[in-house]
């Protein structure tokens, strides 16, 4: 666990400790989003000290150049960035003439809070210049109920003497990307206007791959109460006003700020002008205190169909609550051109939007906790992304469709080869979360649509990137990186050979499954379709008859095989201590790999299998991959280990909060945010979908008094909560429901109690 | 075979084809050098088109900032880079105030040549500005003699009108490296004197990884005839003269430049002045043509002591010729502090000054051209480098050492972890070489002293770096990369793991033939060196016994194995056509591998496990590394396929001249070139060292008459002639010598003819 900055409360976080140590730390943890926009928890007034500004626009990135050793062929020509764009949120303050920066100056009583119910971000503090002493408390959000806005109060409260207060609330275009790999701008200035309700207008610069450049408008109106308008900023890149006031003791100036933002992806060019007014004239009709209670109400809504209450355990309430929150600020299923990105809009940090992360790890969640079509969105995107697959595949000489590593618009921007070319399991993960869908929701139009084209292609790879070994008579699969990316460029990587047949085996069996007008419209020839089976039923999956474990790729066991436990403290995390190399020699696991398979593919394999699995990898697994812990927590579950499932449930669930990998300065893990809730729901719950049916093994974990989640299931909205004894379901809307609980129907309407003891 | 721009004869190679397309093939070939320096064949009056300029300075290099796409733990900091250096070469022309450049202007009777017996090179042509022609003779070479020295003669004569011609001979700082990094500029002004014989000092800039910066300091003085000093030429980073006159028909002006170069790494910057003038004054004692007498008459003692003779084919005598030419005014053994690049001072890709390929390719070949004191310099140089080898093992958290794939200081410098890290076999080969060395020239101090040293530490690497694989009781090294780099972090190199097991015995063996003082002073504990044994007794090799070889790594036979020949033609050379991807899961072999190890280690096999292994790997060998081919041949040869032999011996032999790769226009191939004197006198004459002897198995290649050549052996010099039917052993100086010729023994002094007939 690495140190805990914030204050353990269950739907808030707070902290007094505004300091340069944290401050990175304490900028990603109070980042908020809408969908639309997001940014990280930088400070109105600047900050003096270390600082990582950042403000970002959903779907508004660039194709830096990229950085690689010795470029071969195949390699992706661009490295797609989310790029810092235009600080909305920039009020410059001074006092008595002076500067107003916690990290120079003379202040006390500072704290930064964010409601985890409704994303207001607030921050006060006492500063003194001279004899004079201000209160400062601010305000801001991003509506949820008008996504273009941003909306900030300042209040400046005079607590001894009168001082003189400037405010000067700006559009500040002068912001670039800390990890550009050669320190380029990514921006320039198109239009800026200086007067009436300032605006600016930023565009990409041109790049040489073919990829869109963005035009990003942003405008601002201001309401003072107790200050006077003083003046304009017109400088390039930046637009804004300066209010100023002196105040009596006592007395509170108040500044509103609105700022509306408008993209090219939405917006044609020569309407921004136009939109940005409409959006700042509709704003002004309302107070912020409206604006905040609408927005709330949004919240709310969501709140009832996802709301996830620990009983007896605020750190662990805390965590979920954070995790879901930052989850719902950065993606909502608006918008099916956008995806989640590693760190949503709360850092800059590896590039891309789109990572398989979404369809392993994401779509489960959403499933249950929004309406399907938030996750049909997901996997349209997918679908919309087919040609650029279709190219990623060509650029490596095969067939069929390669889904990226790592992207914005679909074509590979990840730099290095072990991933780009090798880590193709992610196909299989995309595929697999059509599956996912399907079996969740009940609804086959996505399959039997969209989806099986998606199928078809990812086949088509498969079938193509296989190659028959003579020798042994089996098909394999060669020079691939498994979720443990902690080796590379391995043989058979078992995970990825078990979910490459399954995929060719049930992209032949839906085919059959359709109406011969779609099945022959798909131009999938009968032998193509008959080499796909055998090519799945002629697999190689590397196992060990005397271990009875499956082997995670060819010469696995040649390894020197040793637990964790032999590494010394000192030298953990190991990707921080040691060399690449060592690291790739080792046993040492980063994430599940064969348990990530087992884990998917569950009902292929009797618990006893899966219990010698667990107790082979997981001693050597290390758990450096935020994605880890919860499938493992999973699967301990499941395989009647609450103890470990719990440990693994804490590091998951408090990743940033207690900043476990040292590296939330960076940015917030937002893509693995979904493992608490998994490890909750499919762990704790053991919630299932089988055969169109849910199920539950539940049990409740030591430590908690009870646990309680509500999901979404075909229609139905349910609650469910565990204690130690009993299970209750209570379905809030929707027809009843047959629910299995180990092993036994029960039938759901209203309120049903299930007594735990010597069922699970 | 690529385009061959250059006519074949015998010793020297010239070309009338100046022209964009060809250019910078053309500046690669006509590439000069004397050890000290070197330069491209750029033209002295510039050229506008496509090209690429060129002057290096051994041992003056930069440390560029490296690019990888993702660091991690133990990369390299820097890369470490040939830099382009001052041009000293610069002689701007006009004619009636036109700038002459063949890239635009009116020429005709254009030729460039470069004598391959003593580096001088020439070039002319007419050229026409209006009603004016010249004929422009352009001379230039860099002593043996005086290495600070270049000379240069520029003669004028006026062919129609009376041209106004003019000449600024200039010195020249504005240079660059193409292959920057981040386009930045390695250089700063230190010193500029326009007056009295121009100079300039410039200095590598600062850089933050504590590597030296370089001054280099460059002088001219210039003697004209038939031109009169005009000015003076000064500038930022350039100095120089101009000399103008007007030609009468027929008239002849005349240019001698004479430039010195010193840099700090032999001269203190306070004495640069002083020393680049006093070579000046004593360069001036002499004329340019006695000069280049001088310095021809070093280039024919090299001859006396190297030459190879190719009867009935100037196609291979121009090539080895070549071959050898370039490899002399590379390396001449003169600094131990230098080594061997892979571009020589012929052009700045790929970096760094050293690569294994001195020890596995070049040594052999210096041992026998030229005397044990050149070879020993290269062995000198590892040994120098041994606390920057512990720091790369360190690096990666090994004991022991590990020399560089690729640096100038010792420190790795290379940006690819599956070569740096992985690529460990050179670690082997620089071990191997010390045998070599002892073996050739019986002189067993270098490897008493310092080389001793390079083995222990050599070996504790290895015996850190392997690991024990319990479950088949042997040790192993996984995460290696043979040289056969179209595969890379494979388990089990058989020839890592053979040379490694080798090199644990070779020190092992060593230690117990030292003085009881000296293997005391070396530390090594009896359990130490005992498990070296055990390591070597047990270091698993894999092997195939149905098939008879020896497997090039733990899965190769589970390949798609399939020969080159099923490769259409469009499609090679696959480094160029194919993504790395599908190289690297392909069966195909870059260079030499398996058989690498056993070429190296031949006497431990019988020819028919040679001959299984070559007829297995061959077909699958690409041969598009520079250094596959010429091993091939010596195989080949040893194993009685004197076709394979000879067609690879073409490809080595001519592989710059023909442009086989395609690549030449980077810089020619210098580090393989030694591969057609191998093929020669390993292959075709079969010579071999055996227990301190000479020995041969000679065949006469069909499209030859006979070849001849001559090696240094143990304090004589033997000349080797081998034709269909004898072979001719001729003992230039020395005591006489007894030498195997197949088996028997024959005691040679004065010349001793074999007949062959019956022999071999």
């Amino acid at each position: 666990m690495g140190e805990r900055v914030f204050d353990v409360e269950p739907y808030a976080i707070t902290t007094t400790r505004l300091d340069d140590a944290a401050m990175r730390v304490i900028e990603s943890m109070t980042s908020i989003g809408n969908g639309h926009m997001g940014m990280r928890g930088n400070f109105e007034e600047g900050y003096g000290g270390d600082t990582h500004p950042g403000t970002y626009i959903a779907g508004v990135w660039f194709p830096d150049k990229t950085r690689v050793g010795w470029w071969k062929n195949g390699y992706p020509e661009y490295f797609g960035k989310v790029i810092n764009a235009v600080g909305i949120i920039a009020v410059g303050i001074t006092v008595d003439g002076e500067r107003v920066d916690l990290h120079d100056g003379d202040h006390q009583n500072a704290s930064i809070r964010l409601d985890l119910r409704n994303g207001l971000l607030t921050r006060s503090f006492d500063y003194r210049v001279g004899t004079s002493v201000v209160r400062l408390h601010f305000e801001r959000f991003l509506s949820l109920v008008t996504p273009e806005l941003c909306l900030q109060r300042i209040r400046v409260t005079a607590r001894e003497g009168t001082p003189k207060v400037t405010l000067t609330p700006r559009l500040d275009g002068n912001v670039h990307n800390l990890d550009s790999n050669y320190g380029e701008s990514f921006w320039e200035e198109v239009v800026r206007i200086p007067a009436g309700d300032p605006q600016l207008s930023m565009r990409t610069v041109p790049n040489p791959f073919g990829t869109p450049q963005y035009t990003v408008t942003a405008s601002m109106r201001t309401a003072a109460v107790g200050l006077e308008h003083a003046g304009i900023i017109d400088r390039r890149l930046e637009v804004g006003e300066r209010y100023t006031g002196t105040l009596a003791v006592g007395a509170t100036a108040e500044l509103v700020k609105t700022s509306a933002v408008v993209t090219t992806r939405d917006v044609d060019e020569t309407a921004h002008r136009d939109t940005v007014t409409s959006l700042l004239e509709a704003a002004a009709a309302s107070t912020f205190d409206e604006h905040l209670a609408a927005h709330t109400a949004v919240w709310e809504q969501r709140w009832a169909r996802a709301e996830v209450r620990i009983e007896g355990d605020d750190e662990a309430q805390q965590g979920i609550q954070f995790n879901l929150f930052q989850l719902f600020s950065t993606y909502y299923g608006e918008d099916s051109r956008l995806n989640i990105g590693p760190k949503g809009f709360t850092g800059e940090k590896y590039g891309g939007a789109t990572y398989w992360d979404t369809e392993a790890y994401l779509v489960p969640l959403y499933l249950a906790v929004s309406e399907p079509a938030v996750s049909r969105a997901l996997l349209t995107y997918r679908h919309d992304q087919l040609p650029e697959a279709q190219h990623n595949a060509r650029q490596q000489g095969l067939a069929g469709a390669l889904f990226p590593m790592v992207t914005f618009n679909g074509v590979e921007c990840h730099n290095e080869w072990e991933i780009t070319f090798e880590e193709i399991h992610r196909n299989g993960a995309i595929a697999f979360a059509i599956r996912t869908y399907t079996e969740y929701t009940g609804d086959r139009t996505y399959l039997e649509g969209p989806g099986i084209e998606v199928l078809v292609e990812i086949s088509r790879f498969w079938a193509d990137r296989v190659h028959f070994a003579q020798a042994r008579g089996q098909y394999m699969l060669h020079g691939v990186t498994g979720p443990n990316e902690y080796e590379n460029n391995v043989n058979n990587n078992w995970y990825t050979n078990y979910l490459a047949a399954w995929v060719l085996r049930y992209t032949a069996q839906t085919l059959g499954e359709l109406t011969v007008e779609r099945a022959s419209a798909l131009g999938v020839a009968s032998a193509e379709q008959q080499r796909w089976q055998t090519i799945a039923e002629r697999m190689y999956l590397p196992t060990d008859a005397e271990l009875g474990i499956n082997v995670q790729h060819d010469t696995f066991l040649d390894k020197d095989l040793r637990s964790v436990e032999t590494i010394p403290v000192t030298e953990r995390p190991i990707n921080q201590n040691w060399s690449w190399d060592r690291i790739l020699r080792s046993c040492f696991i980063k994430q599940a790999d064969v348990l990530q398979g087992m884990y998917l593919f569950e009902d292929d394999f009797t618990p006893d299998d899966l219990r010698r699995n667990f107790d082979f990898y997981e001693p050597m697994t290390v758990h450096e991959s935020s994605l880890s812990a919860s499938i493992h927590s999973i699967v301990a579950s499941s395989i009647g280990r609450p103890d470990k499932a719990m440990e693994l449930y804490r590091r998951t669930a408090r990743l940033d909060l207690d900043n476990y990998n040292n590296d939330t300065e960076d940015g917030l893990h937002i893509t693995s945010m979904s493992g608490a809730w998994l490890s909750i729901v499919q762990g704790f719950a053991g919630m299932r979908v089988r055969d169109g049916a849910l199920s539950f093994r539940p049990f409740c974990p030591e430590d908690w008094d009870g646990f309680s989640f509500t999901i979404g299931f075909r229609g139905r909205v349910l609650g469910v909560r565990v204690t130690a004894t009993t299970l209750t379901l209570t379905l809030r809307s929707g027809d009843p429901l047959d629910v299995e609980v180990a092993g036994r129907l029960h039938r759901v309407h209203g309120e049903v109690e299930i007594a735990l003891e010597g069922v699970c």
